[in-house]
C-alpha cells in the first residue's frame, strides 16, 4: 500500500489529459481519466518525481539509517494492562546493569502545565501529550509507555525493561465508545469533564465533548418524509499501516540545544510539542526530518521523542529509538472504532428532507477522536434543510487515536452512505440519480455552520454517471455494484519556501514540508510553472526547521496546495528580480521588462531564464527568494467510488472484480500522483471495509500485532483501481488546487458495503466485513 | 595554533572598547587595546560564540566523523619522485585484492579541456586542476597522487595502493624558483609559455608569469637618493599547519547527482571545480561542508573529492578518504618559497624616492603562486613616486601551492620591511617615524594601479608610537626590538543569507560560509543589530550549496564583511516586514509604523521584535527574508607588530618577549575574534619566522613531514600575544568593517628580523631564522 502507486498508463492518461477527457479509448474504458480544466505548461504534465531514483534503489535515507558516533540505543517499558493504577516503579536493577546507562519514567518530564498545545492537526491539553509520553499515576492501554532506557544495544535496553519493575492495581476497562459512556463505567481520567454546549459535565466523564449541530427542524423533516431509513453502524479501530515504524535519534548538547532527527510529517509539529514538553525554548530544539516511509496522518504526534531527548540529556549522548511492529500497534495512535446512527427520510420524489445522525468515536486513552470533522462531514455531499448531528469523543483504554487520513470521515460514510442507498432504493431510484438530485451545491450550508464555495460534487456524480464502468454489465450470481461519495476539508495553515537559481538556470527549492506522496514534485511544478522552465530543473530538497521557514503539517491535505502556493509566491519573487537583471543588462527600467514562459523580452530584445542565470553574477549577484504563505481560499474535495465485487456465500470472502475512483481534485498538478493518492486511499479503504481490525482480547490486549494477522490489502487481493480525474478548479489558489490526499479514503468502505448489499441482499452494519461476518449475516438472511 | 583565540582579559578589553581607548591600566599597558571608532549596540561587543559549546565538548562533526551506511574506504598511490616520467601504471594486482572495490587513474578523468576555471580565489588552466588531481604523463613532485583506491578498509586501500605497479622514468628536477628559472633546468610543463607583457614566450618555460608595474622613475628616484639599500631574500616553503586532515565522503547518486561531504573553506568552490572536472552540471553536485579544523586558505583546493567522487560512481558506494599527515604535508598545498630583490632608496631626511622589487615565487607544480598579490601589497605600506616591480611566477618540482592567509604578502614583507628598516638606521632615523613620514594614506597610488580610499595606516602606525610597549625598556644583553608593518586585501565576491523568524523572537540565519574564525557570530551580530535583538537570538546554521544561495569561498578575508553585508540586508528586510505586520495590528499603513532597536511604534502605541514575532501567525504567516549581495567598497587592512626577542648566541634560539599586534579592522564587530585572529596570525607568522619549513632530500623528497619535525609553535613556546585593534571605519560598509583574516601574518617575519638584528646585529636574510642559522650567522659576523 502506497501513497504513491506507478501509473502503468502514464502515457495514455497524458493523452486523456490533453484532450480533456480520455473516455472512450480501446478496450471500452478508460481507466485513468482526466476531466481536466484549464491548461498549463508544466501543472498538470506529468514528469518523473525528484526522489524517485532514491527511493527505487533505497538510497533515500530513513530515520533507522542515523547512525551517530557513541549512539545508545532505547526500549520502552509497556504496560501489559488495559487500565491500571500504577502502584510503584522501581528501576533499580535494570539501572545497576551492565551497558544500561540511563533509566527515565514520567517523574523526569517536568511537571504537566494545563495548558492547551497545538499538536499539529489541532489543540489539545499538554497534560494528555505528556500522560501519553510516559504514563503517570495510571496506565490507560496496552502498550502505554511506562518508562523508556538507554543502553548499549537495542538487545540490552529490551533486557533492561523487562528488569524494571512495576507493580499495578489492575481495573476495569472499557474498549467501545457505547460501553465507556455506561453510568457505571470505570473512568479513565478523574479531572475529564464533558464539554457541552459550552459548558462543563457536573460530575466527571468518559465523554470528552458532545457537539451538536441543527439545521431547520429535522422532526418536522421526517414527518414529511415517505420513506425514513434509520440504522446503527460500528466500525473497529484500524490502524494506518505504514510500512516504516516510528523512530527517533535524539541528542541533547551541551549548549542546550536539542537535535532530533526522526519519521515524522511535521518536524515543526515534533519541534513545538518537544519543546512544551520538555519546557525548552522552541528554537532550542531542532529537527531534521528524515525520509519518511509512509504516515497517512498517524506520524504527527509525538511519542518517544521526549524520552529519548531525556535519555540523551542524562547520559550526554545521542539516543536512538525504532519501534517493533507490535509497538507500532499498541503504543501509536490508530483511528477511533466508532458507533453510528444514522437517520435519513424522504419524499416519494426523490428529495432529501430530513437527516439526523449521532456519533459516537472511541478517542482511545485520551480525548481526540476525530468525532467532529466526522460530523462535519457525514451528510456535507447532500443539500438538505433538516439535519441534525450529535456528536461524542469518548475516551476507552485503547491507544489514543491519531489522524488517519480524513479522519473521522470514513466511519461516518460508512453509516451514512448505506442509508442514503437504503432510502434510494426505497424509492426505487438510481442511487447515483438520487445522490445527483439531492448533492451540495456552491451556497449549499452545512449543518456545522459553512457555505460551500464552488464544489464539485455534482460533477463527481455525474462523471460516475458517464463513465463506462456504471454502465458496463455485471453478469454472474452474488455479483453486485456499489457506489459511495465522501467528502473531505482542505487546510491552510502556514508554509515556507525558499528559491536559489543556479548559474546553469537550475534552482534549489528549500521547503520544510514533509513529502509523503509526491509533493517534493507537485511544489517544485508550480515554481516551474512560474518560472517558466522544466520541473526537472527545480531541485526541491525537504530541510530541518533551522534552515527553512515555519511549515505546519503535512496533513489536511494541504501540502500541494499551501506549500506549492508559497512555491508560486517565491517564483513570481524570482521573476521580478529576474526581470531587474535583463533591465541592468540592457540598461532599462525594471518596468519595461516583459515575462512570458521563461523569456524575458524588451524593446525587441529576449533572453532566456537560463542565460540570464548564467549571468547573474554580472547584474548583482546570486538570485534568490523567500515566500511564506497563509493561505485561505482553501476548497474541499469530493470522491466517490463504483466497485464491483463477488460475495462467496459459503466462505464469506467478498472479492473485488472493479473499482473505479473518481475525485475532484481542482487541479490535478501530477495527475499520476493524484491518481496514486487515489489508488492509495481506495486500497486503504478496502483493507478497512474488509479485513483490518485490532482485534481485542477479553483483558484488553491486542491480539492480532503483526502484520502477518493485522491482515491489509496486498497487491494480490486487488484489481487494478481505475481512476477519473475531475477537475473543478478551486477559484481561491493560483493554480486551482484541491487537497488530493485524503477524500479518496472516505467512499471505499460505504460502497463495498452497497456493492455487498447488491451481491447478496445483506446489510453489513459493521465494520469490518470479513469472510466470517458476511458468512454470518449471509447465513442469517437465508435463515431468516 | 588556533585562530579563534580565547581572550582571557575579556572583560578589560570590552571596558577599553567603551572608552574608545584602554591605554594606561594597571600594568602600564592593555595587552588588547581597541581604539574605537562608532559604537553600536551589538556590533564591537563580545558575546559567546554560538558554535562555542560543540567546539570544546566535542560536538562538533567533522568530516572524519561521516560514515554512510556501505562507505568504502580510500587510499590514494602518491608519487615517490619528485619528477618522472609515467611509463606505466598496472593496477590489475590490487584490483584483484580481496576487499578492493575500485582503482582510479588519471584515465578514469574526462579529458582535461583547456578552458580556464575559477578555483575559488582566482582563476587557472582546468587541465592544471586535473593534473594534480591525479597525474597524467608525469609527475610533479613528490606526492603528486597517481591512483585512487576504495576498499572494504582503510588498510586494505593502502596495502592496494602498495600493490599497483608504476614504473617511473626520473628525470631532474627543479626545487627553488631560481633553479628552474635556470635556461637549462627541466621543463615541468612541455605547452607552458611565459605570459609577459600580455604576450607569450616562445619556447616553453618554467616561468609561467612575469608581470611588471612600474610607477614614476625609478632609476632617477634612486640618482636622487641619499642612501641606497639593496638586499636579496629566500624563504622557504612552510604549510598552513590546520590540525584536521583533508577529508572527503562521496556518493555518487543513481540518478546522476553527486553528494560530498567534507572539510572546505568553500562549499560551492568545490561544487563548481568537481562538477568542472567530473564534467557534470553544477546542479548535480551538493556539497555538504563539515565543520573545518583549520584552513587559512588551504582548504579552497579540490583534492581527492573528483577521484572519490569517480570511485563512488564505479562501485555504486559511499567512498571516504582522510589524509595522513603525510599526505597533508607532501599531497595538498604549502604557500610558495620566495626568492625576493628589494631595493630602497630615500634622502637624507627620511623621504623614500625609489623603490624596487624582484620577486620569483615558487608555484609548486602548477602555476599560481601568489607572487602577483605578493608584488601588489610589497610596498603597500608606502607613498612613494617611483617604483618598479617584478613579479614571476615559476613552476617547480613541490606541492603546488595553495593560498595561505594573505598569500604572497608575508615573503614580499620579510623582504621590503628589513630593507626599510635599515634604510632608516642608516638615515639615523625611528623606524615607526620613518614608515609614518613616508606611509601611504587615502589618494596614495600604488605601483599596481589602485588608488587607496580611506586606510589606516599612518593610524596603526601612530598607535605603536603611543603604545607602551613602544616606550618600555629593553634590558639586558642580547636583547633587540623590532617593528614591521603588512598590508593585505579585503576581497568582496558573493554571499548569500536567509532569516528565518521563530516566533520566540529567535531568528535562524543560515548562509553558505564556512566558519573558520568565528563568523557565524561575526555575522549574526550584524543581522541582530540590525533587528535590535541580542545576538544570542539569532541562530546561524552554515548548510550546504543545495539550501542557500551561491556564496563564495571563505577566504581573502571576505566572510564578515560580505556575508556580514548580505545578514545586514536580510535584517532590513525582515524589519520592513516587521513594519507591515504591525501596522496590520494596528490597521495602519506600514509608512506610518517605525523602527528603532527593536521596538515599532507608532501613534503613540509600541510593541517589541519579541511580540510581533509571536504574532506572526494572526498577521499574515511566518517571516522569513533572503538577500544576496555582491559587494563593491571593499577595504584592505594595515597590519604591524613591534616585537622584543632576546637571541641565544650560543645556541642560536631566538625567544620572543613581548610580541604586540596592530591593525586597521575597519570595525571589529566582535573584538574578541578580532583579537584572536590578530593573535593566530602572529602565531603563524612566528612559526613561520622562526622555525617551519619543507625540508627537503637532494631527492626533492619532504624529510620532516611529520608534526614532531616540521616544528609549528606551541603555547609553550610564546609570550601572550597582546593586540591593538585601530578602528577606521571602512566607509564602504553598513558598519564600516575590512576584512581582519589575514594582515596579521604578513609584519611578523620581517618584525621578529630586525628584532634580530637590533639584539645582535645580524641582518638575516633567509627564512626560518632557526638556531643552526642564526648561529651561523652570529657566528659569521663574530669572525667577521
Amino acid at each position: 500500500m502506497s501513497t504513491a502507486t506507478i501509473d502503468p498508463v502514464r502515457a495514455k492518461a497524458a493523452a486523456a489529459t490533453a484532450s480533456g477527457n480520455g473516455a472512450g479509448s480501446q478496450n471500452g474504458y478508460e481507466p485513468n481519466m482526466v476531466l481536466a480544466t484549464k491548461t498549463f505548461d508544466v501543472v498538470g504534465t506529468r514528469p518523473v518525481r525528484h526522489d524517485g531514483t532514491d527511493k527505487v534503489t533505497g538510497r533515500a535515507l530513513y530515520g533507522a539509517d542515523v547512525l551517530l558516533p557513541g549512539t545508545l540505543h532505547g526500549a520502552v517499558l509497556r504496560s501489559p494492562h488495559a487500565h491500571a493504577r500504577i502502584r510503584s516503579i522501581d528501576t533499580s536493577a535494570a539501572e545497576s546493569m551492565d551497558g544500561v546507562f540511563a533509566v527515565v519514567t514520567a517523574e523526569d518530564l517536568p511537571p504537566a502545565e494545563d495548558k492547551i498545545v497545538d499538536v499539529g492537526e489541532g489543540d489539545t491539553r499538554l497534560s494528555y501529550v505528556h500522560g501519553n509520553v510516559l504514563a503517570a499515576g495510571k496506565v490507560l492501554y496496552q502498550g502505554h509507555a511506562v518508562a523508556g532506557i538507554a543502553a548499549a544495544s537495542p538487545h540490552l535496553a529490551l533486557e533492561a525493561a523487562s528488569a524494571i519493575k512495576v507493580e499495578y492495581e489492575p481495573l476495569p476497562s472499557s474498549m467501545t465508545a457505547p460501553e465507556a459512556m455506561q453510568p457505571a463505567a470505570e473512568l479513565l481520567h478523574e479531572d475529564l469533564y464533558t464539554k457541552e454546549f459550552g459548558e462543563r459535565s457536573q460530575a466527571p466523564s468518559n465523554v470528552a465533548e458532545h457537539v451538536q449541530w441543527t439545521k431547520g427542524d429535522a422532526a418536522d423533516g421526517f414527518a414529511h418524509s415517505e420513506v425514513v431509513v434509520e440504522r446503527t453502524f460500528d466500525t473497529a479501530t484500524v490502524h494506518q499501516g505504514y510500512i516504516e515504524p516510528h523512530n527517533v535519534t535524539a541528542l541533547w548538547n551541551h549548549d542546550g540545544r536539542l537535535h532530533i532527527w526522526c519519521s515524522t510529517q511535521g518536524a515543526f509539529v515534533v519541534r513545538d510539542v518537544t519543546a512544551k514538553i520538555l519546557e525548552i525554548p522552541v528554537s532550542n530544539v531542532k529537527v531534521t526530518p528524515m525520509e519518511i516511509g509512509g504516515g497517512f496522518g498517524g506520524k504527527i504526534p509525538v511519542y518517544f521523542e521526549p524520552v529519548a531527548a531525556l535519555l540523551s540529556k542524562k547520559t550526554g549522548r545521542p539516543v536512538k529509538f525504532v519501534m517493533s511492529r507490535e509497538d507500532v500497534f499498541v503504543g501509536t495512535g490508530p483511528t477511533a472504532g466508532s458507533h453510528v446512527r444514522v437517520k435519513i427520510g424522504a419524499s416519494a420524489d426523490g428529495k432529501i428532507h430530513a437527516m439526523e445522525a449521532m456519533l459516537a468515536y472511541e478517542a482511545g486513552a485520551y480525548p481526540g477522536s476525530f468525532v467532529i470533522p466526522g460530523g462535519m462531514c457525514i451528510f456535507a455531499a447532500y443539500d438538505c434543510a433538516n439535519v441534525a448531528i450529535d456528536c461524542y469523543d469518548v475516551v476507552v483504554n485503547k491507544p489514543s487515536c491519531a489522524a488517519y487520513r480524513a479522519p473521522g470521515a470514513p466511519q461516518a460514510a460508512f453509516a451514512a452512505e448505506q442509508v442514503v442507498d437504503e432510502v434510494a432504493a426505497k424509492i426505487g431510484m438510481d442511487p447515483v440519480a438520487f445522490r445527483l438530485l439531492n448533492a451540495a451545491k456552491e451556497g449549499t450550508r452545512r449543518a456545522d455552520g459553512p457555505k460551500f464555495r464552488r464544489i464539485g460534487c455534482e460533477e463527481v456524480l455525474e462523471a460516475i454517471k458517464s463513465h463506462p464502468h456504471y454502465q458496463a454489465p455485471l453478469e454472474g450470481p452474488n455479483r453486485g455494484r456499489g457506489v459511495a461519495v465522501g467528502f473531505w476539508f482542505n487546510v491552510g495553515l502556514e508554509s515556507s519556501c525558499t528559491l536559489h537559481v543556479n548559474t546553469n538556470g537550475t534552482v534549489h527549492l528549500v521547503e520544510g514540508s514533509t513529502d509523503i506522496g509526491g509533493t517534493r514534485t507537485s511544489i517544485a511544478m508550480q515554481a516551474a510553472e512560474v518560472l517558466g522552465i522544466p520541473a526537472e530543473d527545480i531541485l526541491p530538497e525537504v530541510v530541518d526547521t533551522d534552515s527553512v521557514g515555519f511549515t505546519s503539517v503535512t496533513g489536511g491535505s494541504r501540502t500541494t496546495f499551501a506549500t506549492g502556493w508559497a512555491a508560486h509566491d517565491a517564483a513570481q519573487k524570482v521573476v521580478a528580480e529576474m526581470k531587474a537583471r535583463a533591465a541592468k543588462l540592457w540598461s532599462l527600467d525594471p518596468g519595461q521588462v516583459e515575462h512570458a514562459k521563461g523569456v524575458y523580452s524588451a524593446n525587441g530584445r529576449s533572453i532566456a531564464f537560463q542565460e540570464l542565470a548564467a549571468q547573474s553574477s554580472r547584474t548583482g549577484g546570486p538570485v534568490s527568494a523567500t515566500a511564506t504563505v497563509k493561505p485561505r481560499g482553501v476548497g474541499g474535495s469530493f470522491s466517490a467510488n463504483l466497485v464491483d465485487v463477488e460475495v462467496d456465500p459459503e466462505t464469506g470472502k467478498v472479492d473485488i472484480l472493479r473499482f473505479t475512483a473518481f475525485q475532484d481534485v481542482g487541479k490535478a498538478v501530477h495527475p499520476s500522483y493524484v491518481e496514486g493518492q487515489m489508488q492509495g486511499g481506495s486500497v486503504q479503504g478496502i483493507g478497512w471495509a474488509l479485513n483490518e481490525e485490532y482485534y481485542m482480547g477479553d483483558d484488553g490486549t491486542m491480539i492480532n500485532s503483526t502484520l502477518l494477522d493485522y491482515r491489509m490489502p496486498t497487491s494480490l487481493d486487488l484489481p487494478m483501481i481505475d481512476t477519473c480525474i475531475v477537475e473543478v478548479a478551486n477559484p481561491g489558489h493560483p493554480f486551482g488546487v484541491r487537497g488530493v490526499g485524503e477524500a479518496n479514503i472516505v467512499p471505499p468502505t460505504p460502497a463495498i458495503a452497497n456493492a455487498i448489499h447488491d451481491a447478496v441482499g445483506i446489510r453489513m452494519q459493521r465494520l469490518p466485513m470479513n469472510p466470517p461476518a458476511i458468512w454470518s449475516a449471509v447465513e442469517k438472511s437465508r435463515s431468516s
